[in-house]
């Protein structure tokens, strides 16, 4: 089993290592936070300076995983080039783009293949990470023209072992979708969270489930929250226009005719597309493991499909029936 | 125990008629679904024609309450003035302004006090409700100029039974607040279900959950939604112009500076302050039931405070120490 060297241990990469140290693997990592490397080391876990780390991942021929914000992956790149320029890499960044061309710039010869975990908690940082965090969740792992196919396959093995299901994207197709489904979401819940309270203590004290649900993530570190979505701008400014022509148009129909039809009725038959995606029978296929196959892995990945197994030289694919 | 009458059996109706029933009170009810009717009638409820259960109401001096959805409440109204003139009247439709002026024309000199429970949930009719819906729950009672003392007090008291606490609220505070924090979120659920949708099947498997949380309530009956939304219109522009106000500007920051901090910052600062509200240190305070009294019950609800019993000519409020 492939060693695992994880680089940045907040609530995801703490939660990948120990995934990986569940599923079997040698795996160690390494923080700038000293919060984090002292409460890992305490629940067990080994954790070195980069340098070691890097070190030693090139010494064992294991996946480096990068764990850190956006803000930070520059400078780790130039590590990971400097004391593990040969090594297995991918990320758990939740942008994809940004981080491909960084690692294109700093290691353009990496068995790089990039992976987003859509698994998180308002919580942050190592000790509201644990082993299960990704069970049952989706984990993007992107195909590009020149992704290597080895690359990849170690970065969905990863995403299997942390018990996760694999969905094959392009970095470009993966951040526009997450504007839309967690960046845009992000950005919703601190408008409503800041005109809910602009209410008031009566407001907040009426307050009940449809406002704590949407204003759940407005909660969460609000750095955590930049990185992230400052690092999508282009594909989010997309969403943010979609959602202020949405709203402006809920607007005016409400103020001309006072129907919210459209709006209310578009968003009722949007939600039912979430549950039929994912109560959706599901069709299995057998996809090689070969530069054709991972360009077939792609396709099925934006139907909905998702990887739920890999042997050598094939992935098992589980698409929806939609 | 006064007698409770309940016309409109869905799912707050519903769970009124139990809850009252639970509480040891004579209750029965009307409704205009056969499906509702027949699921009540099969969980051992008394459900009549209105006007029988309305006549009823008048013979046993009950409290009618009015649990139809907003468009249906004025040919209540009428059949109330025409079978039960003199009855205890409340309700809990979810904007109350409208209500309180179809009361004027209709019933005069009714002895009316407003009710909103704040609980709901995605799903609808009797069979979705139970007695414990409201346990613990905010239930505005709204206070006017003209309000009733012993109106009020029934009111707030069937509120009390149910298990919820009261918030004493003018019925324009009321609607402004509930514009904001729950009708506002419906409109936010809506908008993002609709642009995540758009992003295909790629984006709805990638979504975990901030969207689900921020898509919840898209799911409700849409005919329920556009009566609670487009049944509180004028307050719902204000909340809507707010919200574009603040997104506009999140995208104006964004693609002019790519930062995002004032939209995170002012969202997290705001979802503290519902934490803080809801985790804040009470203080206990009795407050007497006469016209004086109502008027700083509405003042303490204003300032979060909730009214938590009732003795015969005195309410209990607990408001936060913030």
């Amino acid at each position: 089993m492939r060693a695992v060297c994880v680089i940045g241990l907040g609530l995801i990469g703490g939660s990948v290592l120990r995934a990986a140290a569940s599923a079997g693997r040698p795996a160690w990592g390494s923080t700038a936070s000293e919060v984090d490397a002292t409460a890992a080391r305490a629940d067990g876990f080994e954790v070195l300076s980069t340098e070691q780390a890097l070190r030693r991942a090139a010494a064992e021929d294991a996946l480096v995983v990068v764990a850190t914000p956006l803000t930070a992956v520059r400078a780790v790149l130039r590590e990971v080039a400097e004391h593990a320029p040969e090594a297995w890499l991918t990320d758990v960044v939740s942008v994809k783009g940004p981080v491909a061309a960084e690692v294109r710039r700093t290691l353009p010869s990496a068995r790089y293949a990039g992976g987003h975990p859509m698994a998180g908690l308002s919580a942050s940082g190592w000790s509201a990470g644990f082993a299960e965090l990704f069970a049952g969740a989706a984990w993007a792992v992107t195909v590009e023209e020149d992704t290597k196919v080895a690359a990849w396959r170690e970065a969905a093995h990863l995403a299997l072992d942390c018990g996760a299901q694999v969905v094959p994207t392009s970095a470009a197709a993966h951040d526009s979708a997450v504007a839309r489904i967690s960046h845009l979401p992000h950005v919703f819940a601190a408008v409503l969270a800041a005109v809910g309270s602009d209410g008031g203590p009566l407001a907040l004290s009426l307050a009940a489930g449809s406002f704590r649900d949407g204003t759940r993530v407005a909660g969460s570190d609000p750095d955590l929250v930049r990185a992230m979505t400052e690092g999508n701008r282009d594909a989010l400014l997309d969403a943010v226009d979609d959602a202020l022509g949405r709203l402006g148009a809920a607007r005016g129909s409400l103020a001309s005719t006072g129907s919210l039809k459209s709006t209310v009725d578009a968003g009722c038959a949007a939600r039912a597309d979430l549950e039929e995606l994912a109560d959706s029978p599901r069709t299995s296929s057998t996809v090689p493991l070969d530069a054709a196959g991972l360009a077939r892995l792609r396709e099925l990945g934006e139907q909905g499909g998702r990887v739920v197994a890999l042997s050598a030289d094939a992935a098992s694919v589980e698409s929806p029936e939609l």
